[in-house]
């Protein structure tokens, strides 16, 4: 199996990687020319468009940043009709539920398949191949591109046969690790204000019932100076606001999540849009 | 060390056995008779008053359901005359951090001492011996009780030296436990709203960064239909309540705490109070 990868970015180089390690020939593309000289240099064939990186391909990876791009690259980049004709197109970034059953529709209107797979696990899960993929396509569509899926995620999931439903797992799991965070940031901004060591409450919660994955990873950055950042306040800015058009069109209520990204988006507003996640925490003491 | 204990409820009575496993002389009461003479079946000696408890004993432990039952039992039915001069009260309660810092000026008053020393870890951790205590006392006054509170829960911590110090590393567990109760509920009542099988979501979540001590505990319960009750909704219903009273007293913004709050009001209004608080999650499809 032939494949074409376009978005070469920090989680889309090394899935890519993954899949020439696997023994799959693959051609990247990334807007960063330097992206696609690195991935020749990592052993795969760097493309100079998404059309060429699709060329005959019979399955064609997207890790771009939102659905509009994989919306330009398919249809008016001509990557869609540089495909084998019965090629699969694998759309791996976060987008809204809807917008990715819309994108299904035209794409199966070619003739070509279609699975919505976002990930989950992160720079480190991309790296190790040991991504969560929550994939939604008809079985046998399914079965047919499971060896490249599995080749970037251990933790394979087999969610749904109908496109958005890989889109509303991974949905549902930007609005449990962004409320998760913010919760974080609004406990440890309580116990410093109500003059408690943030730091003893940590790793008291860190292993109590009030402990969370999140609690876990970003508390400690949270107490901690200027670190580094890992994923930064914006992404969830815009992934909360995908929770909240998925659950405005569904008739679903979602008030934490709609608080948590009220959160982030203050946060972003004064300018911090591009820190560590973690940094919210200081968004607690600036609310009255 | 003599201990008497007051409120042998389903955490109090199990705590207190332990305190009589350790070996501590321990007079127990509770205002149901019928616990006082179960404790005393197991090993330690039922009172007929919380005075009778008190009696000449060191240590006086208080498990009660809010803080003005501590303050009758001590000041108007005469338990902490009853004490010895250079007794203690330890405080063990959830707790308005507030409050109890009030409460132990009245008490250090009268020449004894006192421990902030509320517990998480539910009736497992009582009866195991397991739970986390976070005690705030002077450290001299820790020193001392140290042995007693160590009978009582493995996980045991010294949070800081003042009164109510205590009280407020649990109310901030409580927001945690609290919001992320209620975000599972959440995102669900999400899942199945959106057609996407809410065990599958759930699986997935427990195993990614979405996860959490209370997704892993309620979301099963939240998907089955009819479950025990381990803890109920009114519980939530106090303990946000203790959250925002001292988020509001602290200056300290607490809006993901605000919204769990009115979601477990909302579900107590409707008559579901007593149940298991993972049924908040039935609370979702009646808001619009």
């Amino acid at each position: 199996m032939k494949a074409g990868f376009v978005g070469l970015g920090s989680m889309g180089a090394p899935m890519a990687i993954n899949l020439v390690k696997a023994g799959f020939p693959v051609a990247g593309y990334d807007v960063r020319a330097e992206a696609a000289t690195a991935f020749a240099a990592a052993g795969g064939r760097g493309a100079a468009s998404a059309a060429e990186a699709a060329r005959g391909a019979d399955a064609l990876v997207l890790m771009v940043v939102a659905i509009a791009q994989a919306e330009t690259i398919l249809f008016e980049n001509g990557a869609l009709e540089a495909l084998a004709p019965d090629a699969g197109v694998i759309l791996m970034a976060t987008c809204p539920p809807q917008a990715v059953a819309d994108l299904a529709r035209r794409i199966e209107a070619t003739g070509r398949a279609f699975v919505d797979a976002p990930v989950s696990g992160g720079v480190v899960g991309a790296r190790e191949g040991t991504l969560t993929i929550m994939a939604a396509a008809p079985q046998a569509t399914f079965d047919r591109f499971q060896p490249l899926l599995a080749a970037m995620g251990s933790r394979l999931r087999h969610v749904g046969e109908s496109a958005g439903q890989g889109a509303t797992v991974k949905t549902i799991n930007q609005l449990l690790c962004g409320v998760h965070i913010a919760a974080a940031g609004e406990a440890l901004a309580l116990a410093r204000t109500m003059g408690v060591d943030p730091a003893i409450v940590l790793d008291i919660m860190s292993g109590s019932a009030a402990t969370s994955w999140m609690l876990k990873d970003r508390g400690p950055r949270m107490i901690r100076d200027n670190p580094d950042v890992t994923s930064a306040i914006d992404i969830f800015v815009k992934d909360l606001g995908i929770v909240l058009t998925a659950g405005e069109q569904a008739g679903a209520a979602t008030p934490l999540a709609r608080v948590a990204h009220g959160l982030f988006r203050k946060a972003s507003a004064a300018g911090h849009g591009a820190e560590d996640d973690s940094q919210i925490v200081h968004v607690f003491p600036t609310l009255t």
